[in-house]
């Protein structure tokens, strides 16, 4: 299978950790989002959607949108499971899970922060303010979310990395990206540090890739 | 169980609806966005995030983010399903929920129209134009999508609707209340009409909600 991809797309990032932790391999194929090649017609045809990640099966199938590809690859490949075993846990992990992919995430992508440079022509410390403000409202709702849960450790459910790891470790990179201060998260940071010491989060990482300029 | 609800809120929509769906009755808790209740502090005690919707179960966990709510409630009440059997069905209605909830929603909910008009401080006619920008951007994905797809309708998978509709429903009748031009869309129009006349999509509309205005 081929996964189309672009280094620095927190999505795209986020499927290549599950891909390493699932074991799986795929072509790598980027698409060029700073040149816009993801609004080509020869894209257009795979995703009708113009974004990465998405996923190409063999037989010409797709499947876009990160989170869906991820439970695909949880569901198809259930070792190492991605979400716990109780509908609970499964829920609470999505919720933190897509407290990221959901609430911050879309706010501040790429073709976002374009939109407001372009079109509303904000200034450039109001783009980065804008940034800030919902990565700092966003991580403040899952720090705390961990303090009440009192999340074992090193990962939210115990010895290994699941959906929420693979959310978590993108965002934090782009934040950093993006100089916001991460000192008010210490439950975040642990968890970042502890995912990337890992293999398959270190091959995952934007500088990592092929075509990481 | 309690579902804490504000009658506008798109994603408080979708889970009434789900809750309606699997003929699950909750308590009904407003908390009035526009006042902005959400940021109290007995609010924050249910959920870390201070958005809407929450579940709060009898024992007092909870559980929040409505994509995370309807998949529980799918996992604990498997009938009628939400989803369909195969993992890639799964996975692309996933997907195509997820083009509206992840790629549309969050950038249009009343917390980001807010930030747009007080503190980037954009004109009316600016800040409805983003809203419009991104509610045609995904939807022609989505259309696109189900075109490619050839959906054997009423619904995305058939008979039922499911996950997809159940995100479609409440992004459709926010873009009517902002007078988004819907034309373009036929087959988003057409599947809006048949759950409208369901009555469990009937009852979840802001209109039939207690705390309606």
């Amino acid at each position: 299978m081929k996964l189309h991809t672009y280094w620095r797309s927190s999505a795209a990032y986020r499927v290549r950790i599950a891909l390493n932790l699932k074991g799986l391999g795929a072509d790598m194929i980027p698409v060029h989002l700073a040149k816009g090649e993801q609004r080509s017609q020869a894209y257009a045809a795979v995703s009708p959607y113009k974004l990465v990640p998405c996923l190409e099966f063999d037989d010409g199938e797709v499947l876009c949108q990160s989170l869906a590809i991820i439970e695909y690859l949880d569901e198809t490949h259930p070792e190492p499971p991605l979400l716990p075993e109780t509908a609970l846990g499964r829920g609470q992990t999505r919720a933190l899970a897509q407290a990221i992919a959901v609430d911050i995430h879309p706010l501040n992508n790429q073709r976002v922060l374009k939109y407001l440079k372009s079109d509303l022509q904000v200034t450039e410390d109001a783009k980065n303010g804008w940034y800030s403000h919902w990565v700092l409202e966003g991580f403040a709702g899952v720090e705390e979310s961990l303090r009440r849960k009192q999340a074992p450790g090193p990962f939210l459910n115990g010895a290994a990395p699941g959906l929420f790891e693979i959310c978590l470790v993108p965002q934090m990179y782009n934040a950093r990206r993006f100089d916001v201060d991460l000192t008010p998260f210490p439950r975040l940071r642990a968890m970042d540090a502890a995912c990337l010491a890992l293999p398959a989060f270190d091959r995952a990482t934007p500088e990592n890739q092929p075509d990481a300029e």
